[in-house]
């Protein structure tokens, strides 16, 4: 079981731990954003590493200048490190602290909503590898998360949204009443006094899923809702040149799947209307498709980690909000019916 | 526990396996070598991955390579990895599976004497990094290792002596009664049906404390005799653009650590000299180092993954054979003095 803190003093927590872990040494491994913006106000005395911002840096070369950083500032197997950051900090830094010397504790202090719901918790770690998404990597818990929301006041509103698509997918899993709770606050005009309960809360339904099933044998593919699809419109905006946030898109591959789970599995179709809307009203946008962009998308969706194999591409579905179904499958053209749909319902 | 087979029929073992494990694709990940000379006489029908050969290869460049390979040829979760060659192409390749996807199945067949009786069983994987041996990795253990002798009558004189190198280590390591068979086997008139009951005991010898320790924790590190010294020599010689095999390395880095021994705990002097003159004998020459090469060996054993901290060089060091230290530490200077008994004993 990892250990989660939720905390607004960030320093004093680290601090706490890096007493309590006695480390060689300790190395924060943070991206030039929060460097410049986020470090200087948390007054730490640590080495620092930083790679370039954003998900289309989250490769090997970025992670091959973290393992240099931490043979130069002289890491060994007793180090710590320290990765504060978004998800693709945690993500990177993760598998960096999992591979150096055959693997180094590390902390993860998430500074986005995205990473504090999503990335940061439960052990996956990698890098995007020939513009696949998370292609290469292992899992490996962090020894501790420190969440903490002081940062959120400052995120735009885009990453706002980008991360509270993975607490609606949570509640989705979780319950009715969990979902239709989120989908009755209005994160354009967040509080983050009032999110905090409902984030701890979304946390606590990874928590379980991830102790019930760390690997991803059974009942931790029920995250992976909509992320089959969801990928595939990230992985597809970044080869326009246009990247999407993940938490967009992933708040859209939950459509497309909401819209497949009905056609295949029986979910509600007035669910599909409540959800398009609340994602039209809070400001979700719709990605840049058309119907020439469906064979790359499923191309993407064919590539993904998830499929067993490459004739099926493998979704997670529900049958109603609260009832996730893993391992479900769906046709070229059911896809394609479902795509059709879900550019009907956003635009 | 992992499982080891011994057979000289390594065709019908890979099958068999293949058939036990119902895989979504198969690759064999290998290296030039051995895609010339051993894969055509084994007629396997698989995909093949194949990296250029030898230690200087065994880089981010080849890694990426195969992970490239396992994504072109359509790997998913369920696909088996099998690396066939020596320790570069199991210690990689090892590495190119596990991170692959967050981890696929692999099974090791070793083509060497010295990865059948060390790097192929234990789980240790990796690539060199920044000049630093085995820098970057994980713990990862084959599915199945396949040891066969059928390929090692192929092998140069000194690929022979590279792998007795770690057979020593382990008897060493053992018992004195298992050492001194070692060294009344005659290797330079080596008959392969004669070392196997020797080289099923040494792999013996690594199972038996790997499975008690296998995230080197402490008796692991008993392994570890002769690389702390062994691993400088290597890199050293790297350095110079004149690379020794690892397996000489290491029976250098043996005698040096035998020294230390004697000098810090009592190792009797007369199995120096019995140690130095089975090497002379067998033909392993002597390292290409001068006084002037001492700060460079220094520094190659403080970066050693094998140090907690950088103010400490960490040994295995030995009381007697069959009776190995852990967790020994030798000042610059002890190290120095030995290094200069080491270059009289051989020279």
């Amino acid at each position: 079981m990892q250990k989660i803190i939720y905390t607004n003093n960030l320093s004093d927590a680290i601090r706490k731990l890096v007493i309590e872990f006695e480390p060689s040494s300790v190395h924060i491994i943070t991206d030039e954003n929060v460097k410049r913006h986020v470090l200087p106000g948390l007054g730490l005395d640590y080495n620092v590493i930083s790679v370039n911002s954003g998900d289309s840096n989250k490769n090997i070369d970025s992670l091959s200048k973290i393992w240099s950083g931490l043979t130069e500032q002289g890491a060994t197997r007793k180090s710590l490190a320290i990765n504060i950051g978004g998800g693709v900090v945690t993500d990177m830094g993760g598998f960096a602290a999992a591979t150096f010397k055959r693997g180094i504790r590390f902390i993860n202090a998430p500074t986005t909503l995205l990473s504090a719901v999503d990335a940061s918790v439960g052990g996956k770690t990698g890098i995007n590898f020939n513009g696949l998404k998370n292609e290469i990597g292992v899992f490996a818990s962090a020894n501790a998360v420190i969440i903490s929301t002081i940062f959120f006041s400052s995120l735009p509103q885009q990453e706002i949204l980008s991360g509270y698509a993975e607490m609606l997918k949570h509640g989705l899993l979780s319950s009715s009443e969990e979902y239709t709770e989120l989908l009755s606050f209005d994160i354009t005009k967040a509080d983050f006094e009032s999110l905090l309960p409902l984030l701890e809360k979304s946390v606590k339904v990874k928590e379980r899923i991830v102790d019930e099933d760390p690997y991803e044998k059974g009942l931790r593919r029920a995250l992976n809702l909509g992320h089959t699809a969801g990928h595939a419109f990230e992985g597809l905006a970044l080869q326009k040149g246009l990247p999407i946030p993940h938490g967009y898109a992933v708040a859209y591959g939950i459509l497309v799947e909401m819209i497949l789970s009905h056609t295949l599995r029986s979910f509600p179709s007035q669910e599909l209307y409540r959800y398009a809307a609340y994602l039209k009203a809070q400001g979700y946008g719709f990605p840049d498709i058309s119907c020439s962009d469906y064979d790359t998308l499923l191309g993407f969706m064919r590539h993904d980690k998830k499929n067993d194999t490459l004739s099926e591409i493998n979704f997670t579905l529900l049958s109603a909000p609260g009832k996730p179904l893993i391992d479900q499958s769906a046709s070229d053209s059911e896809i394609i019916a479902a795509l059709d749909i879900f550019r009907d319902l956003l635009h």
